[in-house]
């Protein structure tokens, strides 16, 4: 499966004071890469939602490795960085749209749980093409 | 009644790379002084929303007078500019908390509905006290 | 001229717990609009700086006419609703990419400054070429 | 030092569609935070700035016990997690108000630079009275 990077325009809203744009904004760019990253293959959020399936993120993290600016095209690149019956791990790469310096590095882990009764599942339980298309993005581990 | 005005630290992550408060967030800090002022006037959101009813932002306006900095306290007066059955108007006043300088002004009108079917009813059947309430909050006509 | 309408998808992190994007957001899509109309017009927001030049917001309004959700995209028409030497009105009209309805309309209005001394200056004296742009952008009064 | 907790109350307008506190503004308050402590420890970040000296994100992490909804009050307990030459790490504890309900923690790593020019500075040698400060608060290794 070929996915390709999401493509972010930085926005002036979102730049601070050091003229830079402000370190929680990436955050929100994983998000808009995690969405877009299941646009691309073939469960869209809401699909998954249509099964009675959500998820929450559990964990995250973030390297900032140089700064981005108002105006910087960025890509992220999104990838499964690890996959269970019930948790899940994204990993995401931001780098600059035109010199392809890498800009910043980040992992969001999820769980899934019943938009009923907000009660975790097994993905592999209550979606199970979706946990085996998730596993099979997921690296090699060598 | 006595109301006071909602105080704000301003924050860095609020500032843009001008050096100042992005203009969006005064939209946010109304909301958070609508938000402070319901709870001054014993009718918090969760009491409204108990009842059904709940209320949208029908539109707004907002006039930039002078700058807020990281940094700044700034003093949010709030008060009902208008009310109507089924419409109601808030007028809001940003000033400096030390010097007193006007900062900003802005206005937002609401209408009211049912939280079950989102159809929108008149304040004056659906919480009569409340709406008397607002009522008398406003500035007397001249 | 032709200008096209900006393009926005809608974010998860946009939405609010009434299930709808947040109005606050509205704000920052205006500036999204205005910084990509600035680009087809030819007069990037860098263009201006590095003329000297830049422009804050002086005022704005915003009415919202029916609900955006997560998942959405819409279309922002951005234009000139008025110029004159100091000062220049901008509107917006925010409808659904698929249905083309109506969802919000809203227009800012801006003042320019020298970026070295923060003073206001007349665009008209400043970057003539954009003043006229601007000018004659705006739509013929009947 | 007797430093106390950051209180917060939560905002509307940082609730998303599953109706809780978005993950992405609990970045924000760790910021909030972080300026509340410095206030605390009597190098408020004016004071860090005056001495030609900032300091940025290196990283971040954060981990989501269980969720904020709008009108909570939650505390935010903040420290040194670690203290170097060049390098901090801040430790953060989000608890309920109320209930003392663990919510989230996190930590955020900073590197300090010198405005004039942006190159990376020992803090040490920069300001050795608040890197005595930070490694003061460090708690004990046992």
């Amino acid at each position: 499966m070929n996915i390709v990077p999401y493509v972010r325009r930085t926005q002036f809203y979102e730049t601070d004071q050091m003229g830079v744009i402000h370190h929680s904004n990436y955050i929100r760019w994983f998000e808009e890469a995690r969405v877009d990253f299941l646009e691309q293959i073939g469960f869209p959020y809401e699909r998954v939602e249509s099964r009675g399936i959500t998820f929450a993120v559990l964990s995250l993290s973030c390297e900032y490795r140089s700064s981005v600016l108002f105006g910087d095209r960025v890509h992220i690149a999104t990838g499964v960085a690890d996959c269970g019956h019930a948790r899940m791990t994204m990993a995401y790469r931001v780098t600059d749209a035109a010199s392809g310096e890498l800009r910043t590095t980040g992992e969001t882990r999820h769980f899934f749980f019943r938009k009923e009764d907000a009660r975790p599942v097994s993905l592999k339980k209550a979606i199970p093409e979706l946990y085996d298309l998730f596993c099979s993005l997921k690296p090699e581990r060598r």
